[in-house]
Formats: structure tokens, sequence, C-alpha cells
């Protein structure tokens, strides 16, 4: 049977040797594993970016992709190493709340304090799903020799999914637990007859992904107002007319985009901005 | 038989997740697929520039290769997907002019207006050569079963690429077209003793490379002017000599390069820029 | 036999097509070859980064894995295109000083003029390790049929990589030499009670590399001072304090971080700065 796919997500940059000394570490205990980058240009310390690159990229991989996930500002404190078992997919991270946006009912939540704080972003604990299982990484055997206090990357998180794709059980590599910590996120509000959203991502075309999703606008939408400019009824392309406009994006959310431009420049808008839908 | 190779070129980025969503849909219908990077830090929505990547790269590659591209700001309109299939590789993209480069006889060709306003490359009709076949993708079975109205590379071209990587013919997947759509270019001409041409691409080097070729520029080249700058003569390779220098390069084309520097920064030029040949 | 691995660091940049034509040439010599890519991100020409991320990546990979390492501002001229065969590791490089950080003993030493400068760094020869053998790629039946004079990663380097691991011997592709180029280094100066060192690494993350290790720094570390900033004693991880800190890294240095921040810029320092240890 062929070995389950590694994906990795990772703030490490492309510039250094950090992804190869782990990608080392990896094919040398599983020589035959088939590993995928998502992303390894994630802003520095930015958990939040890392979680929604993983939550909306891991459910194109089937159910026993191992995925590493890596933004680990407190690496070598007391921040716990974990293994969380989903239906879809086991997700190897520091329990930091890169996990959140793996959760379920994520997708319609967006974080209180905006994406780009996210080091100093503020995480609470959470009862894991009902068919989801974790476990604290403690068992040394499944780590490199010797563990460094700043590079559990290399030292812990890919010795441990490389020995999962070998198929040693989830349950030697650590103690159980039902908890893990997630960031706070907010639903969008209805005051009157306007909802209240924010954008929680800016991709590389500068499309600003907001926090609302199909099945919260109710009826027609009649018009989007963000960063001072109000935008009527929703295009079904990127390439539909001129100038900004609004559309749901290939990830399911409300999306403000620029034809042949790019919104968040043209708008001056960030991760954290407001913005209005009238129906 | 190993599969074919499976080549992306985009214009995606790395930071997001879009990337990771594509391969998790070719190797969720192709465990088995080797997927090769070519780039996906094309600059946002420039068409010319991919096409002169995939142009002056697929040809390292063995010809059941299967080569997607994508920059396709008009996802979701009536641009046709399109399977091009060539004496040397099998080309999925959408019929935007993305193919140009790889056109016999583009290669002394260059583009009228430039590479960098892409978005708004003027493109047209023209025939296949005889031994290419093309289709247009309308069979919706090789697709995801929901296809967005903006992620045509994640829910069509990557399922179409995978699908015919184990072996689905050309003719099953669409129906036959005998146009694809290119982008204007010109040749280098002669007023007297002097060749004009343009810089068509600049590399990650600053080396400004031409539409000029060895078989275009007839005897010596006793001089090269470029952004208020000449040059005595050819150079063999980059180190011969300091200053701004002149070359045929790794591409085949006249270069104008720097000795451990940047030209296109030393001398302010970009693409479009005009370059005189003296002989 | 699994094929080795190939592994791939260069400044070619991952925007234009010099990669995948490099990946091209080793796929169709041994299709069965995985390549790892450590970084295509080197700034151009800088012969001494390069050599930094070769030589603390290499040893996370087993011993017959082959390393093409090219950032070759020489490539056309005399100097001369290497394999060199160390107890752990293969090594294909032009002989210009990208073998140094590979090289015993280098570990605990520090280019003199600093990193940055590395197209114009000085380099000496120096006699192999004892366990070692070096061979001049003399042999073009072991290249591509024609070779350029300006892209010796594709002509040359790759496919003589490409063979290499098929099995051909070393001996057959090349001509035994007993001396590489490698660049000057120094070791920290003790100077009465302080330790002058200096950095010789900038990571992504901002965190400054000096070229002191724990054996050097013999009994307690007093402070640490950088760029007019001063730190009392060392942390054991990058989280445990805010503002700027000292420890020793991942890769065995001590390291000049700042907590969810960046160093680097925050004290305006660069490669070549002087650090100093007081214990």
């Amino acid at each position: 049977m062929a070995s389950p796919f590694i994906t990795l997500t990772t703030d490490f940059g492309v510039s250094d040797g950090y992804i190869g000394a782990m990608k080392g570490v990896l094919l040398g205990i599983n020589p035959e594993a088939t590993i995928v980058d998502f992303s390894h240009d994630v802003p520095p310390q930015d958990i939040a970016y890392a979680s929604f690159v993983l939550g909306t990229t891991y459910s194109y991989f089937c159910a026993d992709t191992i995925h590493v996930a890596i933004v680990d500002p407190g690496v070598g404190t007391t921040r716990r190493p974990l293994l969380v078992v989903a239906p879809v997919g086991r997700f190897v991270v520091p329990d930091n709340g890169l996990i959140t946006y793996v959760m379920p009912g994520s997708i319609h939540l967006a974080p209180q304090d905006g994406l780009s704080q996210a080091s100093g972003i503020a995480v609470r604990k959470t009862a894991l799903p009902e068919d989801w299982t974790a476990y604290v990484l403690d068992e040394p055997q499944y780590w490199r020799r010797s563990v460094s206090a700043t590079f559990h990357g290399r030292d812990m998180f890919a010795p441990v999914a490389a020995h999962l794709s070998l198929g040693v059980s989830p349950t030697d590599m650590g103690t159980p637990v039902l908890d893990v910590m997630v960031f706070d996120t907010t639903s969008p509000t209805l005051y009157g007859e306007t909802l209240y959203g924010e954008v929680i991502f800016v991709d590389r075309f500068g499309n600003l992904i907001t926090n609302m999703t199909r099945s919260q606008l109710s009826g027609d939408v009649s018009e989007v107002e963000i960063g001072g400019v109000t935008v009527k009824g929703l295009n079904r392309s990127y390439a539909e007319e001129g100038g900004i406009l609004a559309l749901f994006g290939s990830h399911g959310y409300l999306e403000i985009a620029e034809r042949n431009g790019n919104a968040a420049q043209s708008l001056g808008v960030k991760v954290g901005a407001t913005v209005l839908v009238r129906s």
C-alpha cells in the first residue's frame, strides 16, 4: 500500500535551509514519502494566516493525508505539540490555534482581532468534536535523538509525521487529550437590513476574502460596502466588469476583487476591515 | 508504464493554498503523478510572461509530459478551456494566448505591446500547425463535480490533466478545434545597417532578453545600444568583463546583462524597451 | 534499489523557467529521481549564502545523496566544474568556494569580508580532507550534447547528477584533483575578557546567526553586545522574554533574535556586523 501524502505549511520561507532540513529528516525515516508543499511563505509568526491556508486546502487531500503545519513562536515553551486525528486528515501542529480553521464550524467564523496580529492572538481551549482524537506528542522515541529548543519542526514534528506515514499508531505517539487551543472568531452580525462582516484573508491577487458565506446572505445582495466604496450587486466571475466587484470566491466566501487589478491596494484595505452587505 | 510528468505554470503565488488545492485534486485522481513546478510567481494576470516561461521550458521534458499553465483573468467567461496536443508536450490551458510561445516560429517573435500589459493583451485566432490537435474541454465527467466560476485550475484543468496522465484519450475529453488564440508578436526589423528589436523578458538576474536570435544577426555584431548605453561587440559569458555586456543567453536570444549586477536596474530598462544592433 | 535523492541549491529564483529546465534534464535522464529543493532564492551571485544553506542542510540527508549547488557568476570561464565525494554526501558544484561550509572545521569559521560580498569573494586553494575525493568534470558524454556558456546548471551539472544517480562511477566522470577552492573565514577572537565574533547569516525571521559555537564560549555568558544593544545572559527559546535576546539556535551557533520580531531590522544589523560576548 502506498505511503500517505505529507503536506507542509510553515512560515520558514524558502531562502534558508530550514525546509531542506525538515525534508531530510522526513525522507530519512520514510524515503518513500511524497511531500506536498502548501505554503512556506506564511508571514512570520502569523498563526491565523497559516490556519486559513491549512483550513481551506486540506480537504482536497484524501483522509489519511498527514498535514504538518508549523508557525510556532512558542517553540521551546510549554505550548503542547499535538497530533490531531480528524475524519479527514491527520494534523501535526503546535497547540497554538493553528488548527482553528480545520475545526467544524470555523468556516463561518472570523477572528476578532484580525489575522495579522496572530502572534499576539488570543487562544482558548475548546473541546474536540466527537469523532476526533488528539494526542500530546510525548513519546521521544519518535523524535530526533537530540531535540533543540528552537526547531521542533525538524526535531519533533517531521519525525512524528514520518513515523505516522510508516504506519505507527497515533496512540503510540502520545497521550490522548480532549481539548485543543483555537483563536476566537466572530460571525457576521445583522443590524437592521445590513449585515456586518470583516475581511479575514487577503490573497496574492489582492482579493479580499470576507467571513460571509452564501448561506448567511439571505435573499439578494443589493450592495456591498468596503473601504468607502459601494459595489452594486454580485458578479459571477473576476472578469465580468471593470473596477471593484464582489462575488463568491473559490473558498466559498464573499470576496471583493478588482478585474485585472489588486483590490487590497486600490482600496487600501487590510485584514480586519469591515464589510457591509445590504439586501 | 510510469505515469507522465505533470508540470505547473501559474500566477497563483506560493503563499496561499491555491497550489495545494490543485495538487490535492491532481493526486486524488492520480496518486502516482509526479508534479513539477515550473513557476507560480508569474506576475498576476501576465499571460505573456507565463507563455515565455512555458515556451522556453517545456522542450526539456519528454513528449508525453502534460503541461498545465494557468494565468486566467477570463476565468468564468466565454474564453475556452483547451487541451493542445503538440508533437512535444500536451498543454492544458485557457485559450487566451498562453500557448503563443509554444507555437512553432514564435521563438523569433516579440509581442508588440510589451509583455507586461498581458492582461490587456490583444489576441487573435491562428490555425494549428498540421501535426497538432486541440480540444475544447467540454466533457464534465473529467472535471470536479462542482465547478466554480473563479478557479478552473482546481475544478477543471487539474482533473483533466490527472485523467490524461491516467491514459484517458484527448478525444474523449472535448471537441476538436482547428484554431487557438495567440498574442501578436513582431520580429526585429532592419533599417539601413541597424537591426531594431526589443526586450521581451527580464529574468531574476535582471538580464534583458531580446527578441533577436543568432540567425537574425547576419555577420558580426559591432555594437548593441539599449537604454542610452552602447556595448561594443559580443561576450561569450556573463563573467568576461565588467559593466554592461551583450551575449547570446541560454534561451538562444541576444541578452544584455551586467557582470555581478542587474542590467535591468542599472539601465532602468523594462520589457518593451528598444534594442539596436549594428553590424 | 531506490535512486538516491538529488537536492538543489541555486540563485535562479522560482519565477523564471530555469529550475524547470534543470528538472527536465534531470528527469529526462533519470525519471525515477526524487528531487528536493533546498533553496532557489539565494541572493544573486552570493556564493557564501548558498554555501551556508548547503553546509547547514546536507547532513540531514543520507550519505549517497547528490547535492547540486549552483551560484555560478564565473560560468563559461576557467572556473572548474567539480564533483566532490565526501563521507556524507556527493556535491556537484562550480569550484568557486561553494563547498566551503561543507568542509570539516568550517562550522567555527566566519568569512572575513561578509557573506553578502560573495561575488567578489576571495577564494584560495585548500587540500581535500583525507577521506574525500574530487573530480574535475571533463567527460562530455555525461553532459548535454550542446553546452552553453551561460547555463551549466542545465547543460552540465544536472546531467552529471542524473547519471550519478543512475550509478555511474565518479571516476568515469572526470579527472581526480586533490584541492578545491574555499573562501577565507575567521574564528572568533578573544581580547581580554571579551570574545569578538561576527554575524555570518541572517535568516528569514531576521535572526542574526553568528560564528560562535557553544564550545568557543567557555563558562557562562554574562552579556552579548551587538548593534549598540546589550543583552544580559542567554535564553533557551525565542519566546522566553520580550525584546532582543540571545540563544543557541538550531544550527548550533549563537544567535541574536527578537521575540515575535525581526532582530536584523530592529537593530539595523547585517552580515559582517561585530558581536561581542562577555563572560
